[in-house]
């Protein structure tokens, strides 16, 4: 099969592509998936992606932990965000979360209707993703879900990343495939300081969380591979 | 002022940025804004740009020349397309033309409806272009026409040409922006061969026109800068 590569570069341009047979890779590398991967790879039960902050609120009396994240920041109320240090084994081991963020979940639902899968990505666990990836017969789709519908950096040279590692198995990319990967070779000997061009960059440092990126761009620090089953993110049973 | 630029990656995502108050350039390398620059660099009194091949009829009594391109290719009974050789002085000195292609008019309507002001940037007249750009006291958006909604390498790599060019006399660029521009600097010692990276690449090559993309990529062969006025496309009259 001849399959095809494509990167998506913003959530707002998702239904230009044809995914109905494809899987598409949810990223949010500041901070949604970074913590996702880190959550289910430390032995987190489910992570249940909702769009609405308001909608953890249906899950208040079920004793799962309650995660909402908007413009950066835990909202008030909420037990945590998206800092990947809120998802260490001991506080999310067999745990169920409930999770909204600004960018990371919304991208989610916009391709789980569509998509044939839907498993998420980070540098956390590029090396695992693009094994799986690899042994799939299917297109893939590297869905960047930006900040708010706009392009940005760090999600881009992620989706080059995997391009880089999954090309010789591929046979069609599109321009934007070719960018993300130009783009991570630019970065990929000093991630960090790639994304502080980025504006995005800038909002994390009034943020106070150099911590928190430091760690999202770490790579292969886990081999769990989220995976969408109904409405909850669980372990991909990976039989290579 | 603090000036900022932004680079919109595809039409698409136009109604993300507020440009009431800045120029926006029309970008549509292969091969529309080459075609327009260098038509009224020749001399053409205006070319006015048309959203379907039906508006055209409406001025097929006026003498005008009559110019349309779907998917790369003259619309049949028309004079021509958007190859640059069809925007000769020979062939356009004095008059006017009423163009619709793909993608650059399609664009071009987009941003007319709320931008201050819009004009046409290519290769062509990049260095024209920038001068003025550096004396104008506005923001600037580099609108990328792109290939039916999708984002593509050579519009791309022309805005981060352009931001190259204007870094020093802005303060503010958005992520795509950071992006564009290091593109161009990775294409800029050989951008037939950068070009031919592309999915629009292999689709020109199927087209047969390397002529055509060999000319739009030519540096600084034009200084006129066509601008919108009203449903016009005219020369600039640059006072610097």
């Amino acid at each position: 099969m001849s399959r095809k590569i494509e990167v998506c570069l913003t959530p707002a341009l998702i239904d230009l592509y044809a995914i109905e047979n494809s899987i598409v890779v949810v990223i949010d590398i500041l901070r949604a998936t970074s913590s996702i991967v880190y959550g289910i790879d430390n032995g987190a039960e489910a992570i249940i992606p909702v769009a609405q902050v308001e909608d953890c609120l249906n899950y208040a009396d079920k004793g799962y932990l309650l995660a909402a994240e908007r413009n950066g920041e835990v909202v008030e109320g909420y037990n945590f965000g998206n800092s990947p240090f809120s998802y260490t084994a001991d506080k999310v081991a067999g745990k169920t979360i409930v999770l909204t963020t600004t960018n990371g979940t919304k991208a989610l639902h916009l391709a789980r209707s569509r998509a044939s899968q839907v498993v998420i990505g980070s540098f956390l666990n590029l090396q695992s993703l693009c094994d799986w990836l690899k042994n799939q017969d299917q297109d893939v789709l590297l869905l960047c879900a930006g900040w708010k519908d706009l392009f940005n950096l760090e999600d881009t040279i992620f989706a080059g990343a995997v391009v880089q590692q999954l090309k010789g198995s591929f046979v069609h990319f599109d321009d934007s495939s070719v960018a993300a990967e130009d783009l991570y070779n630019l970065a990929k000997d000093d991630l960090r300081a790639y994304v502080g061009k980025s504006a995005h960059g800038h909002r994390m440092i009034a943020l106070d969380i150099e911590e928190d990126i430091r760690f999202c761009l770490q790579l292969n620090i886990c081999t769990a591979i989220p995976v969408l089953q109904g409405d909850n993110l669980v372990a991909l049973n990976i039989t290579v």
